[in-house]
């Protein structure tokens, strides 16, 4: 497999293309390429500029079916929820999606590599406004390391089941109170192709000045 | 200024000189380049592919005055905190930051395009699994939106100062209740350069496996 040197897809062709990659390979990937996804990464915002990201790597098959468990406990109830409605629905694509994500869990210890992107700062939950700030200095950089992967033809999905627990999450990795993990990305050659997605034109959640002005819809 | 039809800048250039533009030109900018990086930042992830987002575009002189008046409150602590630590540290970066911030709030009016990410969602403070996941339906289009405005060379900036009081921005901008304003993003053409910025080493914010095995310190 290439690891390329540099990643000089065009930007657009990135995000025109980027998907949630489920399917993965359980082959090994260099450490090189999972560094370089994650140099990008910290090229992101963070609110003052203040870099309080920590990224953990695990390859450790221990550390790995923890994460395997936490992501099946969440699955086993909220996947639940979710086929029923698509089966009430009939919602074909939302089916697709949970037969993907059913696969993830299944397969979650073969993943070769899951990254954890976590928080150096307790997030508080008054104002909103902190909150926001707080994960505004994490998910950047998390759709950063999403982008770099489309990029390096690595598959890779955000997701945050594992994590439905902090404080399990946080004995499972070894990581402090103060610092809290926020999103999980399995990263790991893919089996599927990444690809054109679909979204809802921009003119509908668009509006001028005032919500619901909706002034570009063509 | 041109205005490319498509953004080829290669993806990682783009990553590596995104900075935060906060000095910008008065001048109008097309409603196409506007509504192309927000197309581009609707190319983002989110939760169950639920794309519940909405993006208001200001221009309206009496929203913006609202904005920049909220911005100037909250930045009148907020800055006078951040001054006094960097005189007391002598922080040279972090003066630097907040010269720019000071001139981004005397300036605010002046801005021709403000941009308001909103999350279609009553964010929950409990568990910390849902906030993370609501605002992690929000910050990855925010950024593709960053990235995309840098390949447009057009100055931006991620701040949430304006948004101090949820319930204040909301009826500025005509929100309801239940579509949480998230980030606000002031576009136009630079005055500034973007260029390379500094960060720390990967491997001191990268661990394996565990928090604190720095496996990949050079």
């Amino acid at each position: 497999m290439d690891t390329p040197s540099t990643l000089d897809m065009p930007l657009e062709e990135a995000m025109m293309t980027q998907r949630a990659i489920r399917r993965l390979k359980p082959d090994p990937v260099d450490d090189a390429v999972i560094l370089k996804v994650i140099e990008l990464a910290l090229r992101a915002p963070t609110g003052s500029n203040a870099q309080n990201w920590e990224f953990i790597v695990v390859k450790d098959p221990a550390v790995k079916g923890k994460l395997a468990r936490m992501n099946r406990q969440a699955w086993n109830i909220y996947g639940g929820i979710g086929r029923s409605i698509a089966n009430r629905t009939g919602d074909e694509a939302m089916k697709k999606i949970l037969k993907a994500v059913q696969w993830q869990a299944d397969h979650f210890e073969e993943v070769p590599v899951i990254v954890v992107a976590c928080l150096k700062a307790v997030i508080p939950w008054f104002p909103s406004i902190a909150a926001s700030s707080a994960y505004g200095s994490i998910y950047p950089s998390v759709q950063n390391l999403l982008l770099a992967a489309r990029a390096a033809n690595l598959g890779a999905a955000l997701i945050t089941l594992p994590l439905w627990s902090r404080f399990r999450a946080q004995r499972a990795l070894g990581l402090p109170m103060t610092i809290a993990p926020c999103a999980v990305i399995p990263l790991g050659w893919p089996k599927g192709k990444y690809g054109p997605t679909t979204r809802r034109p921009v003119g509908e959640v668009v509006s001028l000045d005032r919500y619901g002005n909706r002034a570009f819809l063509e």
